[in-house]
């Protein structure tokens, strides 16, 4: 007996018959070359990243039989992206939020914790060196919208308050625009604070409206062509940070805001980040005797729990 | 007893010892989410594609959990990409190529069939409007190389001769560069003939040597990163068309190319596709008398087989 070593595409008879087989030897055989063109990647991390992309890659293309037209259209949308894209405009970034790619890497970065927050999407309107402000100060800025008050505590997942978390807090105005979307250097709806030593913080800032994501661009073309909204659900954004704790990224979102049930269009909903806002008329006394000159406002309560470091 | 219908994620309870159960039901929920925000699209292949990435996406992302710096790395990539490509360079095709994309949606968009002879990459070179050349005249115009006689027939499946057949033929000098990548406006090493009566064509040209893809960009970058080459295997391009047929895009290949062992950097290569060049001292007589005042000389035969229209 003669013993033959086989590739798969040799192994199949190229007759008629087996067509199919032979197509799909084709198409694995593919595969198994591309996959084993890294392997002498010395690096292994970008090894297997490369080695699963291409998997997953392929098993798309053969999933949907995708076509040569297809393939083209393909890298005229990648290119449209690029053309799109400077130091202002991430086409990139809208890309993978509308695929749920970020949040996804967000979800897998940020381990379930026992009681621990949820994380959700960073965004591209965080900026460094946001103005400091004292505990019930406004992080609005001068912005337009209905003022609101947030209050909470900061714990550990046994309940332990943790006392000088720095707590960054953004947002989009009435408007729908981040202070960098403006053309001025005006810096609006975003400061930083600290818990106090029960792990306590409380601030005013604006009541989040729903706001779309830019969307005159290929991705804004592509959910135009796929019947989807480019709006994001309402919500506040928050970064929170303690020496010994995993840094948190997350928002809040407004119960009852009709782009929940919509559909965020990057996708960052969690239950656990919707929170009830409590609209109050103008003569309502506020929390901490801010005199709102007969302005309606509107209060909210946020607890977070933040996961050991290391999780 | 009641009943009730339980998402993925709320069908986990949150207790400490169901991290894990709590963590995979939070990934699938935002894949299950994301595939659904297609459903409302109109255009039931738009919508097949884009489900079908998404899923293949995610599943990526969560197969390698992919960090926040690695995903930062891949927005700079392609943006990096994008700053690159213009009209005369195209960085998204290249990232398709060298990670087997182009190839694959080749092979898929080409059903095996019978004995129909493989296609392969079409690559980014081809020109509209390359000259017509008779029967035995010279593709090169003036390009460098080895003079290189091709000759062959075109048949169906069943060996029955097609007469008229356009055969089109383009290929890199002997510095590996295509006339498209001068500076000037020569047209070279590219030209059309058609099969004569019994199907037959013949032609000179110059005997393929290895080049590399255009390296010194992003795509480049990331060969050099996993140990990789930038150089395709020495090839000939091939597109053949007739009427009642399934147009071929093909190359050959020379046996005997060290490149063929050390990979095509775009996975071109099909052993069906690689034939025998037989290289001939300046003394031997060239098949049609052509002068070459003293030069060696080389020969190959592919014969090509083509599929019914609509296969």
């Amino acid at each position: 007996m003669t013993e033959t070593i086989m590739t798969p595409s040799s192994a199949v008879p190229k007759s008629a018959g087996n067509a199919a087989l032979e197509q799909a030897a084709r198409e694995q055989e593919l595969v198994d070359r591309v996959v084993a063109s890294f392997n002498a990647c010395e690096n292994p991390r970008l090894r297997q990243i490369m080695q699963s992309l291409s998997r997953h890659l392929h098993a798309f293309i053969r999933d949907v039989r995708l076509t040569e037209p297809e393939w083209d259209a393909a890298i005229r949308f990648l290119t449209d992206c690029g053309n799109i894209t400077d130091e202002h405009r991430q086409e990139f970034i809208l890309l993978s939020d509308v695929l749920g790619a970020s949040m996804q890497t967000i979800t897998v970065d940020n381990q379930a914790y026992k009681n621990a927050t949820e994380a959700t999407v960073f965004g591209p309107f965080h900026t460094e060196h946001a103005p400091h402000i004292p505990l019930g100060g406004d992080i609005a800025g001068k912005a337009p919208g209905m003022p609101c008050w947030v209050e909470g505590a900061i714990t550990d997942t046994n309940g332990h308050p943790i006392s000088g978390a720095r707590i960054e807090v953004w947002q989009a105005d009435d408007n729908g625009l981040y202070d960098v979307q403006y053309d001025d250097d005006r810096v609006t709806g975003r400061a930083w604070l600290q818990s106090d030593k029960d792990g306590k913080y409380y601030f005013w800032c604006l009541k989040p409206t729903p706001y779309p994501i830019p969307h005159d661009g290929p991705v804004g073309q592509l959910l135009r062509s796929v019947e989807r909204s480019p709006y994001r659900a309402s919500h506040l954004h928050f970064m929170v940070t303690a020496p010994g704790y995993r840094r948190l990224v997350t928002h809040i979102f407004v119960a009852g805001d009709p782009q929940l049930d919509a559909g965020d269009s990057v996708f960052g909903v969690k239950d656990s980040l919707i929170t009830a806002f409590e609209d109050q008329d103008s003569t309502t006394p506020t929390p901490d005797g801010n005199n709102l000159h007969g302005h309606p406002w509107t209060r909210t309560r946020f607890n977070i729990v933040l996961a050991p470091e290391g999780i």
